[in-house]
């Protein structure tokens, strides 16, 4: 239960959580006042796909939980095909550490996942940081297919995580360096690290965002029972959930306050990290209702 | 040209500055490492609309000039009729003074103000704060004649500021809390008190409204020109230029990043100004060449 000596995702080793029939892969690294950040992937994305330029700012205030949902990296199982069904696993973890309440950053599908996490067990979620996606309802979310995407994912040049230097970056020059730099520091670490995804966890995602894009009774109704404090960010130019997903967010929940990033696509938090991290340590080191901050 | 001994709005001696056949009123006062911080001051507004608990920590690392345009407060002349005639004054002023570069704060109408300073003369702005605000061509921009406007501006009991707490602030218990104690600073200014504008201000501002949301050309194809480094802030529920008016102005900008606000209105920078200040002046305080800050 205590936290690793090592304060990085470069060098956190992986750790197994078993809980009933489940084995769950996570790192925990950092320590400091706050409560612990429990931190939710990206599509297909593994433990080693956080960024430690986000991570490891994050963990000199609080304790950073990185976790891989079933059937992802070294965790056990099928990867669900609804977002409802993955943060059923987020919350048999979280019992599992006998955690009953925390903070979330959630990125793109994660966001997705802490938003279920608040709706289905409200106390468990103190303050939410939500990067990159989308509302239940919401629209284009991570249609691979359109145009804009599919040149760089069926790119054969676009090999690891080449094609994410591509697809959650901005096609400027600034952007796509920023883009550079992300990929070496995933590179960093050299040991421990996750087999990545393969086709299957792939296609059970795509089928949660098409379930995650059906709008149920009043569109949006659901948000505004959330009351959390919550920080929503964005880049402007992000091809896989664009932009007005986060204003629908932000405009619904009654409690969140919005920063959006220029020259950004999907990943603005790995491409602004010391802006990210500094914005994101002060909003949740705030003890107040409102999320402003 | 020294700055004032007394850094705050409360008690900074209105002066008069002479520009050929015109004269300005204004107020100067703050001091530190930043450029000199012009405050563009919104529909109708004095010198005595600025709030202190925005103007005087903002004063604390930079001088703030406030500013009273032709035909508001005492300042001599006509109100113009159009936004880029406004514009020509306030760069009349600044020329003026010798100022041939500073940051400007523009709030509602002054956000206009500032993008056409930007546009005419680029070189006279660094960075840009746009509060509440729209680009030409943008929509629903100041219409006191809609109904959710109208029955607080023709309402009798809403006597001089205390309109502005219901127009300014969100019908909410905790926004109009806000709103009542932003009046209540805008009135600890005892003496040397602007005269507030009549209704020959507001007319020649409205018919400078409905000028500034005609499309001319390409729609947002003016801001694409404007590289300056700016923050666009916005209340989500600001019913006198809704918001929308302000991700048009961050997307279309190439260099704006957007900080929207829960639960206000139009005088969200009124309503946190612990938190606008704080943002406000993180931004101000970049020498990047990028607004994120």
């Amino acid at each position: 239960m205590s936290s690793t000596a090592t304060a990085s995702n470069t060098t956190a080793p992986t750790q197994i959580l078993q809980v009933g029939s489940h084995s769950y892969a996570y790192r925990r690294f950092g320590n400091g006042p706050g409560l612990p950040l429990l931190s939710l992937q990206h599509f297909t994305g593994t433990l080693d796909n956080w960024d430690p330029a986000v991570s490891d700012p994050l963990a000199s205030g609080r304790e950073v939980i990185l976790f891989d949902n079933a059937g992802i990296g070294r965790s056990s199982g099928e990867v669900p095909e609804t977002v409802a069904g993955m943060a059923t696993h987020v919350m048999a973890f979280l019992d599992g550490l006998h955690f009953d309440r925390c903070d979330v950053l959630g990125f793109s599908l994660g966001g997705m996942i802490a938003q279920q996490m608040a709706k289905d067990r409200p106390s468990i979620v103190r303050r939410m940081i939500l990067v990159g996606t989308a509302p239940r309802g919401g629209e284009d979310i991570m249609h691979l297919e359109k145009p804009s995407l599919a040149k760089h994912l069926q790119d054969p040049r676009n090999t690891g995580y080449a094609v994410l230097q591509k697809i959650f970056f901005a096609p400027t020059s600034t952007s796509q360096a920023s883009g550079e730099a992300f990929i070496a520091r995933l590179m960093q670490r050299k040991d421990d690290r996750d087999p990545p995804s393969g086709p299957n966890v792939a296609k059970a995602q795509i089928t949660a965002f098409r379930e995650w894009e059906r709008v149920a009774g009043e569109r949006f109704a659901d948000l505004r029972g959330l009351h959390h404090p919550t920080l929503v960010v964005q880049g402007f130019h992000d091809e896989m959930i664009p932009v007005r997903n986060s204003y629908w967010l932000a405009e619904n929940l009654p409690n969140a306050a919005l920063l959006a990033y220029p020259d950004a696509g999907h990943g603005s938090l790995f491409q602004y990290p010391e802006s990210f991290t500094r914005h994101a340590a002060a909003f949740l080191s705030s003890d107040s209702e409102s999320a402003v901050f």
